[in-house]
């Protein structure tokens, strides 16, 4: 067979020649929404790869963006790792010590960055070793006014340059193409590297049918950001199909994606599921005709139940949930339904779903223990390990490589069972598990029972520190709006419980508050909650 | 990220561990039908690993097939390669000679043979130069009456097997996995070897939406033989999705396979157009509920747009052409319709089904001519090229290699236009090809115009050396039964091509014919029609 490598550039290649008037959907501020076609698209991606190339971009070169979804990001998603540079996404949403700590960490060269967010970076400047170029993204070509040297219009520098460059086609395809931090329970972020090879392989599950089946005549919206785990494959499989892209651009709400998936006809979509909480009660409040989506992809912590029952059987939507983490690229596993759940009752259908589901065909997944794999009784936890060509087998530099690669697995900190189906699902990370008695008690299961209560908006179950039991569970709730917060709630709320667990699972204490805190990317920041409450028990 | 090998071994224990009760449904005779879950499928390979492995097969070692499509010819698609051994699929339609040719050029040290060819291997056997054993495959673990040493029942080998194997996880997935042979114009077939990085890729290409979109609640049905071209991928795909897989066995005939359809709910099924014009005559005499069908893929030769337009509009299955060849694993193209094809009338729809289609996600074509690649005009011709990781970079320990390969592409042999959509469209092979007068005249578009009148079953035509002209073309008709073949429908028939093409691309006669001569796999064979022919213009 050939030895023809998997890389990038030939995504661009296929969309250009095939599909060159399918569109990217751009929408850059409150008012602007661009359209460009792929054939447009490539012709910028390339003025980019020149422009990159003239500011000092070789081989091997780091390239950070600090960006929202925008057709300028999508542009750097391929401009610079097609030539053999590495393009590292910055999680905008990271502290400044972090975000300082992984642009020199990753010794980036040059920041591609939203106008908006230039004044952050600006005051961070004194401190970037290696950065020597900052290109701002901006539908103006007018720079801000900024004491910095080496500021330039992204517009400015495209407008000149040649829409000709020729990728290299024979480019190794385990080059490194993609970087990002993810953060760690101590310490500074994690940094990992995604390959051409990874890249593109995870592009082709993206496509299957037991999987997004994410094809030409879709009409693709990456709500997740593109700051997060390649905006979870989605911006690449997009390019590779011929699948026109909507991407909803800088401070966007639930409102602004109703009417995107209104207007475009989006009929697929994928963010997390605080986003799609949000979406829904918009959606309740002033209905929006949705009914153009196929599909509604919801991954990065677990899916309320009312939310997947919501969407799948009152608007008939597909609700899939996906599992996956920075390490991943991130698509691990999804709950699609297979032909024998097609006679499951909506109760069933909905409890499978919530599953973080199917190992995608070409990774391998164990759920092990002190004994090894786990049987599948859908009961015995372990911590869930992974394997396959788009997992990282490191963190880039970092001496913490050791503790979550193991005997060529990754040990990925989740706690979960298999069910008989061999559907995946998550009943805690290894540090949220709540140790009480010296048995498990799974805070997620807590959590998502809670919120399959009707005055309860959102739950957090933490481990608190007990003198008897070593660790209690301690449910912090967020009541629907004008639900009263009294005593007799917090013990509906528990009989709630008692009626669906095991006595000594029941939280001893519920509180009422006004929001759980988040991590950046949406999910609950229980460690946090943790500092907060950990004498909670004690005080008492 | 990990380097993880793309090997056809994971594809076995994806199957066993996810979708262990999904079917092989095996026609093993005229009268069995067995049934096998993937999870027993899995062992049975496993067992035949040992089997060979105890019978001297090594890594490299070739093993040949020479079977029908069922259950044990599935096995052996697993339990060769897995090892590190390599598959030799040979072409029972090929002629002794040829059989005995490349027996002998691949070394072939065992040969997994069907019971009733085994005579014709026997007959063989004193100038095979390297097999040491024949395993027969049958239901019965009796042995057929023979002088011959080291002939030994499948069955009864499989019986006394352990069901454990560890399957090799660190195989270099450029290691060799399967071998099948290509008749070549002159001279002896043509080998081409298949490696698990190949197959693994072409198995994802065959699970795209875009594609065949093979998945899990499918069955598929293999119509195109075994010992053809890795059955266009399916047997593979179908392990890798988990699809219940129907293989239709020994002597079938389109009342058996439409017996099969109905009976089993077969959803996808794959064959040349000779089989699908026999299954539609069938159909037509005897309905049969074919309403499981989601489509029917159709290769090897063009198909006339009769056929197409019967299944899409009569019986509304979607009938899809697809492209290859032995050199190419073989999925180079499909003719799926994109989003911009939604509004086409029924008559445009056929008319973009009959091309070879869309290029697949993953290679690269271009049809070229002395001005590089030709315009995308739908009219001027040019050689099809083809590039990518499950294209072939050689003919196996053949010097016709430097013929076919150049430049790092594929020359296919085969002439082609492309649609102003990017589908590809033969007009012909470059042997094929008429000129006459220096003008080119396609065989293919004649053809395919003639099988479109309602009383041809079908045409061929071919170049027939001419004292002015240099060729010209000639038809060579099979009329449909209870059709006059007198001259008035000779006149017809070219009155009938006159209203569609240039005078100068009508052929100057019309033969009736009682059948076109076909090859192995049901292609016409142009080559001995010509033979047969060349002097009809010279004698008149």
């Amino acid at each position: 067979m050939m030895q023809t490598p998997l890389i990038l550039s030939s995504f661009i290649t296929r969309a250009e020649r095939f599909f060159p008037n399918k569109m990217v959907i751009s929408r850059t501020s409150e008012e602007t929404i661009q359209r460009f076609t792929y054939k447009e698209w490539a012709k910028r991606t390339r003025k980019l790869s020149n422009v990159l190339t003239e500011l000092g971009m070789e081989k091997g070169t780091k390239v950070g963006t600090f960006a929202w979804n925008h057709h300028r990001h999508l542009e750097a998603y391929f401009a610079v790792p097609c030539t053999g540079a590495i393009l590292h996404m910055i999680n905008i949403r990271l502290s400044p010590e972090h975000i300082l700590y992984i642009i020199n960490h990753a010794e980036d060269e040059i920041l591609l960055v939203d106008e908006e967010f230039f004044p952050h970076l600006e005051k961070m400047a004194p401190f970037l070793k290696t950065v020597k170029h900052f290109v701002i993204m901006s539908d103006s070509k007018e720079l801000p006014e900024t004491t910095l040297q080496n500021v330039h219009s992204y517009e400015a520098l495209l407008e000149q340059a040649s829409d000709e460059y020729d990728y290299p086609e024979d480019l190794d395809e385990n080059t490194p193409a993609g970087l990002c931090y993810t953060s760690a329970t101590t310490g500074q972020p994690k940094g990992i590297i995604y390959t051409h090879r990874g890249l593109v392989l995870h592009s082709y599950a993206l496509g299957l049918s037991d999987a997004m089946g994410i094809r030409e005549r879709d009409i693709a919206m990456s709500v997740v950001p593109m700051f997060h785990v390649n905006a979870w494959g989605m911006p690449f499989a997009g390019v590779f199909f011929g699948t026109s892209q909507v991407l909803p651009g800088p401070g966007f709400n639930p409102s602004v994606l109703l009417d995107l998936i209104e207007s475009e006809k989006v009929t697929i979509t994928a963010g997390v599921p605080t986003i799609w909480l949000a979406v829904l009660k918009e959606l309740q409040q002033k209905p929006r005709d949705i009914s153009s989506l196929r599909g509604i992809v919801c991954g990065g912590s677990a899916s309320p139940k009312g939310l997947i029952r919501a969407f799948e059987e009152q608007y008939k939507i597909p609700f899939i949930v996906g599992y996956g983490m920075t390490e991943t690229t991130p698509l691990v596993s999804m709950s699609v339904l297979t032909s024998a759940m097609d006679d499951l009752t909506i109760d069933e259908r909905i409890e499978m779903r919530a599953t973080q589901g199917l190992t995608m065909p070409g990774l391998d997944t164990r759920v092990v223990n002190e004994n090894g794999e786990v049987p599948w009784d859908g009961e015995t936890m372990g911590e869930l390990t992974v394997k396959g060509p788009w997992i990282a087998s490191e963190y880039y530099k970092d001496e913490r490589t050791e503790e979550a690669f193991k005997d060529g697995w990754l040990y990925t900190g989740d706690i979960a069972v298999m069910t008989p189906d061999g559907y995946l699902k998550l009943t805690d990370r290894t540090k949220d598990l709540i140790k009480s008695g010296g048995e498990w008690i799974s805070s997620v299961d807590l959590e998502n029972a809670l919120m399959t209560h009707e005055s309860v908006y959102e739950a957090a179950v933490i481990a608190v520190p007990h003198e008897k039991w070593m660790e209690r569970p301690l449910a912090c709730v967020v009541l629907k709006e004008n639900v009263v917060d009294d005593d007799s709630k917090k013990e509906e709320l528990k009989e709630y419980l008692k009626g669906q667990f095991a006595s000594w699972w029941v939280p001893d204490e519920i509180l009422f508050v006004k929001e759980i805190p988040k991590t950046s990317v949406g999910k609950f920041l229980k460690a946090a909650l943790r500092d907060q409450l950990q004498d909670h028990y004690a005080v008492k």
